[in-house]
């Protein structure tokens, strides 16, 4: 069942461009552990925040993408740009109106 | 540029199953108005939550998209299942890893 998982993280006065920039650089080995979209984004309403919407073939290919030694090493060198600020929500797909 | 706008739907007791068969009801409407994904769910932590993830082409397209006869009608059809209680944000796409 595919997974979403949507979050918001709260970056460091003026680091957001640069968490962004650490988080949109390509990475083939996602696609391989079932990520099916991964879009970055920002709201000029919120300047220290980050936006991040994961679609995942599945809740547990999600969980064991975070156990990935690159991924832990993409996490520890985004840490010190995060406030420490985190939102968001996880679901499982139902459906979509764009498809049978 | 793409737009991003996900959100948490509250229904009344027991409703949640119906607002998501509306919602993911087949409408290729959404298409041609700019929607490049729409994906509607659940979390069994959450039972009177409904979650809707969805990329448009611009903000400018989901917003035209509210005014469609359509979608007007589905949003008052689905009214009597909702609670009040609405989550979520919106944002600009920069970019994914998985892709150049």
């Amino acid at each position: 069942m595919t997974f979403a998982n949507v979050g918001t993280l709260g970056t460091t006065p003026d680091k957001r461009d640069e968490l962004v920039a650490a988080l949109i650089q390509r990475n083939d080995l996602l696609k391989t552990a079932g990520c099916l979209a991964y879009e970055v984004g920002t709201n000029d309403e919120e300047p220290n925040t980050v936006y991040v919407l994961e679609l995942w073939e599945s809740a547990q290919a999600h969980q064991a993408s975070l156990a990935l030694p690159e991924v832990q090493a993409a996490i520890a060198a985004a840490r010190p740009l995060l406030s420490g600020v985190f939102g968001g929500f996880r679901f499982d797909v139902i459906g979509s109106p764009l498809r049978d």
